[in-house]
């Protein structure tokens, strides 16, 4: 596997595996890698003659109040896993190599950024999609795959490709769960041991809102309740927000129907899950 | 000649294209063709295997006051005249194909804007990058052709490629002048006779400034003021401006060195005419 740290030496590599015809998989990441991300790598490898992992923890997606800075790093660590999951060549490169010069281009989310996660991290999603165009064009790539857990991001991903017509086409991976459903996330450490015990209960609670929709249910409202009481009742953790949304557009609903997302986000003492489903109910019901 | 008219037929060109493995040449222009469009087509099927042309006025980059329904429109005669420059495919979308929805993304170009004809058309390049960006992800070009007497909108397109990595190469392609020098505009019919026949002098004008910074005067203002003694005396116009900077940074120069652009807007009774010259001089003198 190929660890390559200059735009060059990636633009380089780009080069030959076009000309040799090859498809060309990207797997976008900050690293320190997980289930989740091996799963995306997988699917990407199963895909592709070719599979590029960016490692790159982008400063322009973070805040001025968030953890950049302490954002945790081991490459050497993600080069072993991400070579067991079949990466041909990892690109992580140095900020300085990313951004020799603050961007002459601002690039500004205008929707799809106001709802869930995106309406307290403002700015968060212009860095995502400045970085995600830096990759799509350094690698050229033909697919490249993004994990639902943060379905928000693909949201805003999904539009960025559709408004500026990348030449790339875009697969959302499910989420990689525990036995008992809860979500893989390297937060899951910070929780005690009663709140992982509980934690499931956040994607049941899901489950539940989800459950009251193929059953009938047309009132958005009633839906999204179904949840919250659930994870009120059983989840042990504070509500940030339980919401049903249109998917991939994220606007509320006048009535449940289409494809739609029900994701909650979740407060144990020293961890914020996240969790989320995306469904469509049958009309015929 | 292909004519192209959707987006989806366009993608189905340009992926038989490439997998033929042949090199794209972009020339995107506004349409009503003249023969600096036709040298920058010429060019592009010199170097290239295929050589696609767009056709489309932007909405995006005309301000609220400036002429988006009257600009000239004549895609017939433009066909004839891209076919006989070896153009194979003109691609001409419609609005609406282009910009099916407001782009969920926006573009703002943070530099290179506030000189030149960038200060009087505020959001003008942001509209231009966008378009831009949709362009070369839709034909994939390897290689895109620009006129370099829009000298300021080559500045800004490089910065967007450099900013954000995209997969092309640039060529800025000489101005088309007439047998007296006067750079080819659509804009020229609007001359009177006398005004046309003093029209030269702004190409003049521009080459005695060149010529005091050849001669060894390091001092930026002299350069400009050179060339704008010239212009009051012998344009025949209204100077509009007459500017020595960087380029293509376009930043203000303490001193002349590096590579360099003289620029110049004038106005006649029923024209606005831009002209400059780009060029460095050697330091050993």
């Amino acid at each position: 596997m190929n660890i390559i740290k200059t735009v060059q030496q990636l633009k380089a590599y780009v080069q030959e595996e076009k000309r040799l015809g090859r498809q060309i998989g990207l797997v976008p990441t900050m690293g320190f890698l997980h289930e989740g991300h091996l799963s995306l790598a997988k699917r990407a490898r199963e895909e592709n003659e070719t599979v590029i992992m960016s490692i790159f923890v982008n400063p322009l997606q973070f805040g001025p109040n968030e953890d950049f800075e302490q954002y945790p790093r081991d490459l050497e660590r993600d080069a072993k896993l991400a070579a067991s999951a079949g990466v041909d060549c990892i690109f992580a490169p140095s900020v300085e190599e990313m951004y020799p010069e603050p961007p002459m281009i601002k690039m500004t989310v205008t929707d799809r950024t106001d709802k869930l996660c995106g309406e307290k991290r403002p700015g968060h999603f212009d860095g995502v999609v400045t970085v995600v165009s830096k990759l799509f064009h350094l690698t050229e790539a033909d697919q490249a795959y993004f994990g639902l857990k943060d379905a928000q991001q693909f949201a805003v991903i999904e539009g960025l490709v559709k408004s500026l017509n990348f030449p790339v086409k875009l697969v959302g991976v499910e989420t990689v769960r525990e036995e008992d459903g809860l979500a893989k996330s390297s937060r899951n450490i910070y929780l005690t041991v009663e709140e992982r015990q509980k934690a499931p209960h956040l994607q049941r609670g899901l489950q539940a809102g989800v459950q009251v929709a193929e059953q009938g249910e047309k009132d958005p409202y009633r839906v999204q309740e179904a949840a919250r009481e659930y994870l009120l009742a059983y989840s042990g953790a504070d509500l940030d927000y339980v919401e049903l949304l249109s998917y991939p557009e994220l606007k509320e609903l006048e009535r449940v129907e289409g494809r739609m997302i029900l994701a909650a986000a979740v407060k144990y003492s020293k961890a914020r899950l996240i969790d989320n489903i995306i469904f469509s109910v049958n009309e015929g019901k």
